[in-house]
């Protein structure tokens, strides 16, 4: 059905605010390499709406795409026909309860919104990406988004303590009690977490909440190598449990392109760089004060402890800034990788060497959340200042792959699958895996109207 | 076929001491309210070995009932006919890492023995049930034990990393590495995690393990009411936040009964009383100082810290002996049961409103997990000193498991659903998400020969 004929008969159904008057922005994925073609945009303002939307498509056989803030990395929130459903009007707080420690939210919230309403009431919404201002819960959920403080407070699943979806034909299922103890048959809540918009339209979550940090203890410390850092994480974390926030970890590469674009100087010289930062809700005593004497017994006299906000702030943009430093390069090609902790020096090492041996020209800015075991892996050929590099792409990312599942780790740590991997997920999950998943994906949505050639090829 | 028989075909493919020499010991359950007929039992010592009996099995259209300590209570490990599958032989520990705080162990591990091997290298695997000497890691997964540490580090869902399951087929499922962020399609570990024994075998699993703690502080308070409680609950974790290890709760009644059972004097004289444990991985400053200043600015200047072990083992006597006491008032019809915080006040005083109103002589002992929203809520007929007081059970548990989804709970926290609760299934779960498990139950077991009267009636 084109867009026109599509709306018409929409329009019967839904109020006319429903229909986007300038889906234009809405249509180009983030990073400008999918767009929507042939889609007609709604933002529905109510549930019942979405309902009535799902039901029409059902009935009809008409594809859904559900959107949230379309900051995805890989092209999952793009239409290719039919509707593209954006859910930035369900936007509200439902409810907010301190005994329970939750907060029941709309999915078209923005990241930002529930940080904020958890702030206004004094609590801590952990969740944090540098999309926070633009990217949804929906979306948070769709993709199980992972980020800054998932050493601490794992990703967006382990958040998530109730949902409401509406399934492929308009069925409402509304589980959002924030219980913490509930054993009722199959945990369906997890399907839906991390399943891209293929299973059914999220649209409200409960959510868990923590108590907001009185202080903050932040440190730089240069190591030998990885085995030392991982030394190092092990002892942090053994006597600091729980305070423990960020375990960052930078190549010496890394960190010089970042020094250099941010003017800021190095804080120390080393092979490997370590940015630790923990807090406390207590605000006494002094955080700063056990972590420095933490590292001075543990052999890192040198290592820097943040005496400001100032310096603090520092600290962080030299880590932040990797990313921009890293495009006088030329055109990365990046990998969104997780792997045991443990066996991470060996996949840096092996990896570079594989990278070295097929690509001699290549260079490797590698920087990541050593804590959680996700790596930014990021390659570059500098003879391919444009796009050109990505004519390479499929070669670098089949030889980084590989490694990434030799050394038993994930090559979709936390953006997902999306319409970008679909060719490799054959090679991370096992045939009978796969038979499940497309019997649920069956059984939840029989006409595969939901995000056809996400996910699955 | 008969045991005999299916002794005979089964001999031929797996070694003479995987057949259970004295089976007796198997076949009742814990609270002997159910018994195993017509069943051989097998105790395989290897994964190999239960891939071929699940082979077989599949093959056959025999019926496999898992078991692993036979401590659950809701009938799911007996079986009939067909084999009784027991794990308690595939019991090694296979992989600790300290990087990545992990621990794998086979699925006929005791609680206690993983407890313990995490001991031994400074670290903590936090579940904790009365059952740890007897009930498994496969058991503790396959119900979603819960348990005494919930309120910090949730339930066994929480702590299961990864997961290796034979399937009914035979076939081998296994992600055994410990990743934080990996988001590569449908989450199925959440699937196996809480289906009792319905979906497949699970063989192994990679768990999280945390700092221990170097110091404990305990509180008794004694607060007018729960919405008190919960107003002491809410500063207690806004101002600890993870240091809070334990909120329990008892009803006056309840104590009076452990008091005088466990001849300890009561702490104080109060409604309603709350014990509060506080632990932390730095030994220093004391906890009890701040804990104690909290709950002096707080208004509860008469609240009993402990001074010592000792004291501290009778506070906790007090709170653990009130199942023992409470046999006193006769045979009691318990219910598993978990509430939204927020909500648990108002569920005690309309529940017990209720049963008075439809059952005059009833006794109430209300105590239970107030920090994760689970409730010990046991009832007594005092003219029904034996096993007659089963005869209300139903009219009893309809009664309270209504008040229960009035007020937004779960009718089954942490046992799960097993033989006992299949009834109450669909008053839980709606039709279509029952028609999804069964779509998923399918797929996995297509022959319908694992656990078959559990979860489903
Ligand atoms: C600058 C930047 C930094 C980032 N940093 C991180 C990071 O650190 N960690 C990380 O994990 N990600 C990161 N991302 C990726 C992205 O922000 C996350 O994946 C985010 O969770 C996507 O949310 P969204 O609302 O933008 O979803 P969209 O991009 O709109 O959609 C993503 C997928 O979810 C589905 N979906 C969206 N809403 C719903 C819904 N309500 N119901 C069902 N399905 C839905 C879509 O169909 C699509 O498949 C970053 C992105 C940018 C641009
Ligand atoms: C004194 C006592 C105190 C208890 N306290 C608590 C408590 O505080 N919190 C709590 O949650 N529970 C508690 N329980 C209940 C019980 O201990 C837990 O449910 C425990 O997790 C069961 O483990 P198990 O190995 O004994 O399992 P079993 O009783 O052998 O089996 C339970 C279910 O799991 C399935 N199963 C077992 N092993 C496997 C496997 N390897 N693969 C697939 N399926 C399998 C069985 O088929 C069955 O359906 C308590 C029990 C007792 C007796």
């Amino acid at each position: 059905m084109s867009p026109e004929a599509l709306k018409k008969h929409l329009q019967t159904l839904v109020p006319e605010h429903t229909f986007v008057a300038d889906p234009e922005p809405l249509f180009t994925d983030q990073r400008r390499r999918y767009r929507s073609r042939n889609a007609l945009a709604l933002m529905p303002d109510s549930v019942e709406n979405v309902q009535k939307i799902m039901r029409f498509c059902h009935e009809h056989r008409i594809p859904v795409t559900p959107q949230g803030g379309n900051t995805g990395l890989v092209g999952g929130s793009v239409a290719q026909g039919g509707v593209l459903l954006n859910l930035s009007r369900l936007n509200r707080v439902r409810r907010i309860s301190l005994p329970d420690n939750a907060i029941t939210v709309e999915a078209g919230c923005t990241l930002a919104q529930v940080q904020a309403a958890a702030q206004q009431i004094g609590r801590l919404f952990p969740l944090d990406l540098a999309s926070a201002g633009s990217c949804q819960i929906g979306g948070n959920i769709a993709c199980n988004a992972g980020g800054l403080n998932v050493l601490r407070y794992g990703t967006m699943r382990d958040l998530v303590l109730g949902l409401e979806v509406v399934l492929a034909d308009g069925t409402l299922l509304s589980h959002l009690e924030p219980l913490h103890k509930n054993t009722t048959g199959y945990d369906i809540k997890h399907l839906f977490i991390g399943s891209e918009g293929t299973l059914g339209i999220i649209t409200a979550a409960a959510l868990k909440l923590f108590a907001r940090p009185r202080q903050t203890a932040t440190a730089w410390v240069g190591v030998r190598d990885i085995a030392q850092a991982l030394d190092l994480l092990t002892s942090v974390r053994d006597a600091f449990a729980g305070r423990l926030l960020s375990c960052e970890l930078l190549s010496r590469f890394a960190l010089d392109l970042s020094a250099r674009h941010s003017k800021i100087p190095q804080p120390l010289d080393a092979e490997w760089h370590l940015l630790l930062e923990l807090d406390d809700s207590l605000p006494e005593p002094p955080l700063e004060t056990a972590l420095g004497e933490h590292l001075y017994a543990h052999g890192f006299a040198d290592a820097v402890l943040a005496q400001s906000e100032a310096q603090r702030r520092d600290l962080w943009t030299l880590r932040e800034n990797v990313s921009a430093a890293q495009r006088s390069l030329g055109v990365s090609i990046k990998h969104d990788i997780a792997l045991p902790i443990e066996r991470l020096a060996d996949f840096v090492q092996n990896c570079g060497r594989r990278l070295a041996e097929a690509l001699p020209a290549v260079q490797i800015v590698v920087f990541g959340h050593l804590g959680d075991g996700s790596l930014h892996y990021n390659t570059f050929l500098p003879d391919t200042l444009d796009n050109r590099a990505y004519q390479r792409e499929d070669e670098i990312n089949r030889l980084v792959y590989q490694q990434v599942l030799a050394h038993g780790g994930s090559i979709a740590a936390e953006h997902g699958i999306g319409r970008l991997k679909t060719a490799h997920l054959p090679s991370v999950r096992a045939p009978a895996e796969i038979a499940l998943m497309r019997a649920i994906k069956a059984q939840l949505d029989p006409h595969g109207i939901l995000n056809a050639g996400v996910l699955f090829a």
